[in-house]
């Protein structure tokens, strides 16, 4: 399949709202309510569902319980790829405990910091290892995604090293803005321009 | 100004890209590297500069320092208007020592938990408050824009809240689904859809 990035971000938020509507019990749902929680016009969510090849749009609407299994077929959001995070400071830590029960294609399988102090005091039930472990641990375990939590200065240089030994997809939480390949998937979660987002909108309605 | 949110998300990136440029001392940048660093095509990133009736594209492309800080000026991005952040466990924690060096149109400057052990044990330069302080902290400091990391079960609870006592946006760090009136500003910085859409990516090309 050959989507564009809108489309993806537009059916991972609608497997979000849907996922929502199945714990509130809901058992159908129109492309307008859809089209409404992500932000797109009706026609687009309908023809974003009927690129990965889905039909069952009823009169009702579709079956939210049977369109959310078809998306996380489709997506293979039910294999769990695994996931490390390096940089145990805060923000890792943090993550390193994130409620995962969902469905979102990944479990976080090992955390790397370069401080050995840290990685003494870090009470997790998920593996933690030093710097100098990271392409062993990465090889062995077949960890596919590394999530970065290190400071800006150190970020280009661990995405580098984590895409040295293997790693086919990067999330960015430092601030800073990490250059790769165009092989590799990457993501922003970009704190700072989240902000100025919001302070956009104080100004531009 | 009435832009899109795909135009203000666009411009609030370019203004990130900008940034990165001037720490490197670069001078001018053309339509066509804003693009790819955006992500969008050369007509479009032009076209989203001129609806904030900004000019300036010479032979050599923009100029970084004036593009900059003619974007800063039209999203007042040098104003720092007022943030809080409510729940402070690891993740709320981290945010509240995020390197906030930079412009980004917000400064923090209370932490609520409704924790008092939490609240005597947090080390941080930022004052923090327990939950029955929530109404008069907010207006008596004029805040702005509350930072929800709390857990999902609490998460709607508390965004009622601030918006009852006054806030005007509101930037969800929890996984949950958070309903609010259309007057309030609202992004998601969703964790689980990062992970989907990167799980996505690895299938769809």
């Amino acid at each position: 399949m050959n989507l564009s990035n809108n489309t993806v971000e537009r059916i991972t938020k609608i497997y979000g709202y849907l996922d929502a509507l199945e714990d509130r019990e809901v058992g159908f749902v129109s492309s307008k309510e859809l089209s409404e929680a992500v932000g797109a016009t009706d026609h687009t969510i309908r023809k974003d569902i009927s690129l990965l090849k889905i039909g069952g749009y009823t009169r009702k609407g579709y079956s939210v319980r049977s369109l959310k299994f078809e998306l996380a077929e489709k997506l293979e959001l039910n294999k769990k790829r695994k996931a490390c995070i390096v940089g145990l400071g805060r923000l890792g830590t943090a993550l390193l405990d994130y409620e995962q029960d969902k469905e979102d294609g990944f479990e976080i399988v090992a955390g790397f910091d370069c401080s050995i102090n840290k990685l003494e005091r870090i009470h997790t039930y998920i593996e933690v290892f030093s710097m100098s472990e990271l392409e062993n641990t990465i090889k062995e375990r077949a960890i596919d995604l590394g999530i970065v939590t290190v400071p800006v200065k150190a970020a280009q240089q661990v995405a580098d090293q984590l895409i040295e030994v293997g790693i086919k997809g990067i999330l960015n939480f430092s601030p800073a803005k990490i250059v790769v390949p165009k092989s590799i998937i990457y993501l922003d979660m970009d704190f700072t321009n989240a902000l100025r987002f919001i302070a956009a909108k104080f100004i531009i309605k």
